[in-house]
């Protein structure tokens, strides 16, 4: 697992090899010491780049959140589709999204839902962001006259949708992301809350 | 807390003890012998109503959910509101149950918290119920002009709406219900579901 020590250290190295860390060993590893032993680098290498424990896990954290969000970005920065086409993808790629981690590398998804737990800022300013994406395709849906303009504005309609989805996306329902049927209540609650917007 | 001996020993008398148990307990207690020891009972007489501790927490945590829904079925039995007034009021309703009891007795809620994990299909049922609640004020609705009928009927629209409100009723968020804004976010959420569901 550990590079040549002539490869230089980035922040972005730190990081894959914090989350290899985090993916053999679970949440209570991956501390200062641990990933500059996966390094196999002093631990004071390491601590020029992060300060203190809670630092890494903080930015490994925001890190694996950010690949999503990136991706959701690229919808929601996009006028190629109609707001609704453009709402009904970015949900379905943020269903996608949550669904591949949690099934794909069950261990590391678990080892996340940990470090969310304490890393409450990181999670707060990710839900911020995405709830910002919906707020831009919101505003241009009401600026193009897809939608209707709701009390509170496209940034609480915003978070309206993000609420209304949440079996969809939140880590706690993970578990029922794999159950038969799941693809349609999930279409069934996009639909509803897309016929909300209608003018 | 233990009455007279003499009092008949109904499944209703030791389930009301039996909460009382978990209050002042948590969790771990309620065995059919707690139980037993706070009625002065002995323990052949309780097993005589529940054969298990499994069947005794199942049936507690149920007077429990079954508090709730019976409220919300006066609710969605009535004709006094139009079914738009009718699906508000039941929300609201919903809510403010939860609410209470998260916020008015902490202690047992999370107690119950903890019985509603190990005791499923109480749970599942519930879900059905309420969900059953909301399909007869859709259907009513449908029937009545003021709901446009949806794909998957009033069933498919009813589970929709359960999972699109699950942040004000899951008692996974309860730590969100005290929130400042959680009443206008609430509010927000309805909204858009309610013209969702507009012809």
């Amino acid at each position: 697992m550990a590079p040549p020590t002539s490869e230089t250290l980035t922040a972005e190295r730190i990081l894959e090899v914090t989350e290899e860390v985090l993916r053999r060993h679970g949440p209570a590893k991956a501390t200062v010491v641990d990933v500059a032993r996966a390094l196999g680098v002093s631990h004071g290498s390491v601590y020029r780049h992060f300060r203190t424990k809670a630092a890494l896990r903080e930015a490994v954290t925001k890190r694996w959140l950010d690949r999503t969000s990136q991706t959701l970005g690229r919808i929601a920065g996009t006028t190629d589709e109609t707001p609704p086409e453009a709402l009904r993808q970015w949900f379905g790629a943020l269903f996608a999204a949550k669904r591949h981690k949690a099934g794909d590398d069950p261990e590391l998804f678990a080892t996340y839902t940990v470090l969310l737990a304490d890393t409450s800022s990181v999670v707060e300013e990710h839900v911020l962001e995405l709830v910002g994406q919906l707020t831009d395709i919101v505003g241009r849906g009401v600026r193009e006259g897809d939608f209707a303009a709701v009390d509170g504005g496209a940034a609480a309609t915003a978070r309206a949708l993000f609420d209304a989805t949440n079996r969809f996306h939140d880590p706690a329902y993970a578990r029922e992301w794999e159950q038969p049927g799941i693809e349609a209540e999930f279409t069934a609650v996009v639909d509803l809350v897309l016929r909300g917007l209608r003018p």
